[in-house]
């Protein structure tokens, strides 16, 4: 490890503490080093309050010149509350800046980096740029396409299974893997099921942890056979949604609407327009959604090419069944060589049971 | 990590770097210290050559005197080609003897140690215990119950596929994982498969890798279906059995058995009976068993609780299809709590895949 990455890796530290307290802006860390002693930290906070580069020059004062600040983003170049961050950093007399990612938004990128070069700094760029982005994903999406970031997340046996083939599900991975759940529940904006989960599970949809906070519950439902008595419609722990289709009952839509859950309907004739859920989710500035979707759901996302992100918790365990539910049904693809292959995959043990996290790569099958 | 876990480290090295060669006696490894200097290394290299620690005493000669001795298994007490290494160990002087575990036959388990204790040498057991008994897995289920051990291998994708619902399945894992089935394949006595498996993919079943053993190849066929012109049929390249039910074609068989390929009715009407061909592999001496089959015989196996180890290869991949097969069909189990859970799970990457090794626990399902 270069000091660069021990530096850059502290400001990453920082920057992830703050994960779900940005919204609606990135997370940004700063650490900056005057004769390799460090003389300031920042990170930031809160949307409306200063960026993580002025906390640190706020904190370093007379000590930030001459030194070097490290930035896992790229110091804006627009006038916010404080001013553009390159010019307050030229003006506390930096002399180098590191930069572990330039700014996602093509429309911005790179003129903070110009208004620090022009001024004569050294400016590095790429250190931990990966870990930089993979940290802002959902933001990375979000503001450069204005579309949700789509998680797939599934608890499931080493055969694939969500359920035996009599439908028991209770539990297939273990507390430790549920408690991870609530944290990644906790992080989305809004959580997407099928109305099947609802039946059967009658789940709540909650982030059940110390100051968690709850997601939206988009429900799809073609038919709006929801429950009237289920959790997500009577229990108010957080909004629920439900997305149908044109051919509605205009009475169960009217008892939903007056328990305050917002329906919509996608212009899908008798089944939901998924692509058209993610746009309206999108438009409604939802900028993360975790899909736990049943194996049709699920595989209706994938066959979209909707899903960034797979997660999945794999129980050591064997249950079998030719009927039994698998987290991805549909038709699946026809050939090996359309699989959907992920990419920068990671795996971590979680209790007894292993967290996958891979993205998928979609492959545009041209001339095949 | 202790001393003594070091040097016994070093003996199951040596141990495991015979694997394939000592069969059918176990791998044993041994070091011998004197005043914390290794004098002696030895292991067992052949079933009629000398055991471990005679090597490692030959090697010491005077410097085994006052010296500490660090075997994997418990010295054995029976007058073999060179006379009980209990004794030996005693009459070369050594103090103290390091066992990783004893002796897995209940017959003589212990009766070393007492030779060693009677002679006053200080006798410790149970250092790498654990790693010194799955070295010999297959040995130790073997010597006790006169079973094979069975491994159930599968190359899968994350959703638990083994081909898409057009049964495609070339290829399924990276060219690194398969190439460690070729070394699982060494490792094994046999290799079993369903019919369909070689009706579908017609495949060799060897060992392809350098100074390979190839197993023998194992076909569950209730009806005789295997195709004439298949590879296990005609290749010679190893010996094939062909387990049949009473159903069998009699003029079909004439031809096989022509081909030099051994059929073998088991007492199933119609479908072979899978504890039967088990019995009889361990009635002809063969002590391991790849299971390699589709989803109907790996289920099959599971449900007869006939699996010892699970070793799964997944692929980064999605493919889904409800109608895609899965490596475990069958009915599978009822509820989650009689799901089969594997223990002493362990990961590791292979190329892109991820190979998962467990150990199935089964349920008695008392009063359930």
């Amino acid at each position: 490890m270069t000091s660069h990455e021990f530096f850059m890796d502290l400001a990453i530290q920082n920057a992830r503490a703050m994960k779900g307290q940005t919204d609606p802006n990135p997370l940004v860390g700063s650490v900056i080093v005057n004769e390799n002693r460090i003389v300031g930290i920042g990170t930031h906070l809160k949307a409306g309050e200063p960026h993580a580069e002025i906390h640190a020059l706020r904190m370093a004062g007379e000590k930030a010149k001459g030194g070097t600040i490290y930035v896992t983003l790229e110091p804006c170049s627009h006038h916010g509350r404080t001013g553009p961050c390159a010019v307050a950093i030229r003006e506390a007399g930096i002399k180098r800046v590191v930069i572990a990612t330039l700014d996602p938004n093509p429309v911005v990128s790179g003129n903070g980096v110009k208004i620090l070069e022009d001024a004569g700094l050294d400016v590095i760029v790429g250190v931990r740029q990966e870990e930089s982005r993979r940290m802002n994903e959902v933001f990375n999406k979000f503001i450069v396409q204005k579309k949700s970031f789509v998680t797939l997340k599934a608890g499931i046996t080493l055969d694939g299974k969500i359920a035996t083939h009599s439908l028991d599900s209770k539990w297939i991975t273990s507390e430790e893997a549920r408690k991870d759940v609530h944290h990644l529940r906790n992080e989305n904006m809004a959580i997407l099921v099928g109305v099947n989960t609802v039946i059967e599970d009658d789940p709540e949809l909650t982030a059940r942890i110390p100051n968690g906070r709850n997601p939206i519950r988009i429900i799809v439902d073609s038919n709006l056979k929801v429950p009237l008595d289920s959790k997500v419609v009577v229990d108010k722990l957080a909004e629920t949604w439900i997305f149908t289709s044109q051919n509605v009952d205009l009475n169960k839509e009217k008892k939903l609407l007056s328990n305050g859950i917002k329906v919509i309907r996608t212009n899908g004739s008798k089944r939901v327009n998924i692509e058209e859920v993610v746009e309206i989710l999108g438009e409604n500035l939802i900028s993360s959604i975790l899909i736990e979707g049943g194996g049709t759901i699920n595989a209706s996302f994938l066959e979209n090419k909707l899903i960034d992100k797979v997660i999945l918790y794999f129980a050591p365990k064997l249950i079998g069944g030719k009927d039994a539910p698998s987290f991805l049904e549909g038709v699946g693809v026809d050939k090996m060589r359309d699989a959907v292959e992920l990419f920068d995959t990671d795996i971590i043990q979680i209790g007894k049971d292993f967290k996958l996290t891979g993205y998928p790569m979609y492959t545009t099958n041209e001339g095949s």
